[in-house]
């Protein structure tokens, strides 16, 4: 019997691309998704590229009918999974929640970063962050699982050897990100009209973003230290993809940067550590759950490193990684339902 | 045991986009790509979105080796294919042909459009044009395939309903279409630089295309008669899509044209209907072999109307539709390997 | 002394582009610029385009303030000017209409066009449809001047030698029009974001869109007759440019087309009848308040034509041919303030 | 009397945006523009959006004629102005180079970094590196104009006042830029196709690109001392603008970084600082010689700070800026025919 599944939020970005994904998995039947603006409309007239492929009308968030179900996705502002998660813990759904609302262990940190206080503080300790190359075996058995960011997953991964390696010094990261406009998801705001992100190119957000304290939380943990993170965020004229260019300085002169990569994700099924001098680009992983990554050590020589990093902000980034980490919590064989090739050109 | 099929001309966008949807096809299995230029290097070191798909090296073109295999697909520029097939069609390998070498059944208009002679006119009465929603039957035992051009497919479908049914005029026949640059190559030429084409917008060959005598060719086998068509092609400032808006006048004002469209597409797998009243955006369609119609009568009342069609040009314009055809022919389920949704946004 | 301007709804798209063009311009000063939304702040710092360029803060339309101008431009979305023209104009104040409130002489049909009824109906018989390449004479006495839409400008200039010369058939006109995504302004709408027009091509409004009787309206008035217009809208995934590709057919088959057109546009400094087959191309005329044209015959051979045209929508559709209209007005040259060629690349 | 003007290589991206600039600019008259694949085709068939702004045919470079002319521009690949220079020079024509001719200080450097010798660098002493932001005083008298690259602009003046005020530390530096497609130029190259550019994001030359030598030579000028740059540039699925994200450590952190940037460029007409917490988007100085910069101390609290800086890289990252630098050599405002305002949206 198939996992049956509902997605709260599924009408925006990323909700689209869990449909998208979970239509063509091959363990999963989507049940429910709820949308509350269009609630009754049939799913495939908002997203005419699901014609055929799903057989469902938008439903208001029933929190009895969704506890029915095995597992739920949230894909939701930062706000509401924090408000429903428990009830659906209760009757025994697995609650996978894509937005931010368990990704902070700190509920201070939390109210300080999203403005309001968080409303299931008990809950923090319970979620797994779910990176499933950092944290595989806590997701197994995982009720709660707060998925990764966008901007976090492909910093992490970028930094992930070397943090457990010991190799860098923690107090001197810098993470220059650039994201496409989906990574804002799908508001009706006038800065993300095509007229004024297409044909241009700005930082935004330099000042302080969200996904500083969670990557600072979860670099610090695989360091082992406290570490120094720079991040800016950046906005590319175009609609998915982002790249993460990550600076760090070498403790040591003398390390085989390729193989340290190369060894740590041999087994990783979605991070593809690229040959020496490659540079990853967005466009070999559009539509595609995979991470691609390089690493250089640019002039002068010394002791700066860099590593590219390049994911599908809505893949790898968020509903990809959600059924990647949904596979390991169904015990499912973890690529199901996601070995399609980036979508080039 | 899978088709052993083989990819000559593969490093062009037909020919990786052949490789995206074959990688992933479980009936086929490919044993050969070709391309003189990239010989000898990995195929996905030049495609990196195929790393771990396939573990092949691009092949010079052998014909003995090709002509082992059980379909070889010809994803090259005009011209090749017709020097090469019939050597495969002696060693009992069948051939499609993506390029335009077997598209037009007349030699003559073929060296009038294309600029030098046939060199294989012969083998045109056998070929069949792979368009499977008007020559499903003739597909069926085929040795020589002709897939349609990506122009011809999205005016084709969007005509046929109507011709088949005498219900236009066929001398009134417009074709106002818009290409994706995708559709031009992946050519080194100054003109299909981004600088030359984003953010622009213009028609092209307006005095004279060669998908004009195609079209013209099978809208008249589907009309029964002689059709004047009017065609003009546009470069969108996008990688991927066509549409087609093909405008007609009915012989009589009394049809119920969505009705017409939704019952001789009904069986149709790759082609959708839309609502009444519904714009079909070629987002909906990216990386789908699905045809998205609307058909329209717009102001002012009479007998105008307006069909519109969308497609991705390398999909259903081209790779996907190859595969359908090779689906018919060696008797797989006709959308084996072609489910995926449009990836949208 | 220099003209005192103002402009009304200077933040949105056309309004910006009247601050670019008219921050530069030799003869007028910009005294007022009112927005609602942004009172109070400056306007160089809602378009830092302008840091330098202009030295004023937004203003709360005071219709006492603005009659004291010599002109005001009314760049507000349709439903304003028609209120407070009569105000403006009782002052002495010539009133430059860039909406769509004067440009239908029915207040009827624009009632039923654009959903409420008409509240200034007595002000119609006086506005002058402000394309000067057909009104030029009506322009220059009049005080209430409505500016012809993006559309309508790039549909009319294809058409005008050929209606004025009664040489096509004035039933059986086809206007397949395209247009970047700043035609549909500065709107916090859900379909303009980048995500939902980048990368994509569709149809829209076909059922019915406002340019269609302005449009209609006009070609009547250049061909002394009714006129049959098809009209079909696309939007293309670029910010600026309006591309028109017109059908239309020949009562005589022995027309030559290229003399009549540059015979007719000669005199013309914004139309630019581009060599025998040429295609415009929109990126040439981008930030250029110039239209250029080209004409074609089509295969197949016979009566069917097609004219080519591209402008700048927020130029010569709109802001810039406002300018033009306002020089002639004024008594300045025409070309005043609108000599920049396009941006390329 | 005009200045007579010059352009070799007119047919590139920095070319037609000199003819762009100076067919405006009130002091001077271009008389000869040099092109030999274009060579005696009209200039304004090449380019469409210069009709009837330029009334030229493309001339093969003839030295003799040049040498007629006070001023010459090369918008030539590196590699060609060094060839021709001293024979300008010693006819008294000025020379202003847009290539990396001249740049570079050391001919031995300049050879391992450009793969062949520098075949005048008995002429590099006298060449003066035209950023007038740095060098204005050199450049009133020069002789020969070595223009920076657009790169070496953004970064230049982001860092210019901190190195001045030697208040960072210059063994740290940062500069991850990123450009649009047109700063490859025009070449037909498959790699700058729109299907390899569109929608995706890749850093590129991260081992060692050309303009890192020049960077480092003019920030150690700046600086007084050595300097160590890290410098990875990137792609952007743009056509026009520069953005460079640059860290830098200060040596002490009490500094009013905000008031040092305003009163170093309080004076400059192309440098605008803008008010504290902003972001400088490409979009805002498209097609003008501006360089709009801001300065920020993220998180986490310390050090490290960020400048964001942003240039057209056509305008004020060559063609513009090599104006700029003639305007100055011949005693006009520096401003002259440099003061439209970007092109926005």
């Amino acid at each position: 019997m198939p996992v049956r599944a509902g997605i709260v939020g599924g009408s925006g970005y990323t909700g689209v691309e869990l449909l998208r994904l979970l239509t063509a998995h091959p363990e999963v039947e989507v049940r429910v998704a709820t949308s509350r603006a269009d609630a009754g409309r049939r799913v495939a007239d908002t997203y005419p590229n699901l014609r055929g492929h799903i057989d469902l009308d938008w439903a208001e968030p029933d929190l009895s009918v969704l506890g029915g179900l095995d597992v739920v996705f949230f894909a939701t502002p930062h706000g509401v999974a924090m408000t429903q998660a428990e009830a659906l813990l209760e009757q025994g759904t697995c609650v996978i929640d894509l937005s931010a609302d368990f990704r902070l262990r700190d509920p201070v940190m939390w109210a300080q970063w999203y403005g309001h206080p968080h409303t299931a503080p008990h809950l923090l300790a319970e979620a797994v962050y779910a990176l499933p190359e950092f944290n595989r075996e806590a997701i197994r058995p995982a009720r709660l699982l707060a998925c990764p960011g966008c901007y976090p997953t492909a910093v992490q991964l970028a930094l992930l050897p070397l943090l457990e390696a010991g190799l860098i010094a923690p107090d001197r990261l810098i993470a220059d990100v650039k994201s496409g406009v989906s990574g804002a998801g799908r508001k009706a705001e006038t800065g993300l009209l095509m007229s004024e992100t297409g044909e241009g190119f700005k930082a935004y957000g330099v000042t302080g973003h969200r996904h500083w304290p969670e990557i600072t939380q979860q670099l610090e943990q695989m360091a082992g230290q406290p570490v120094g993170l720079t991040f800016v965020p950046h906005l590319v004229p175009m609609i998915r993809g982002i790249h993460a260019t990550v600076y760090a300085e070498l403790s040591e002169t003398d390390v085989a940067l390729q193989s340290l990569y190369e060894d740590r994700y041999r087994a990783e099924p979605f991070v593809d550590v690229l040959p020496e001098g490659s540079h990853p680009d967005t466009r070999n992983v559009r539509g595609s759950n995979r991470c691609q990554l390089a690493i250089h050590r640019p002039l002068p020589e010394g002791r700066q490193i860099v590593i590219l990093s390049a994911i599908d902000n809505l893949t790898k980034g968020a509903s990809g990684q959600a059924i990647q980490a949904m596979n390991i919590r169904f015990g499912f064989a973890e690529t199901t339902g996601l070995t399609q090739p980036g979508l080039y050109p």
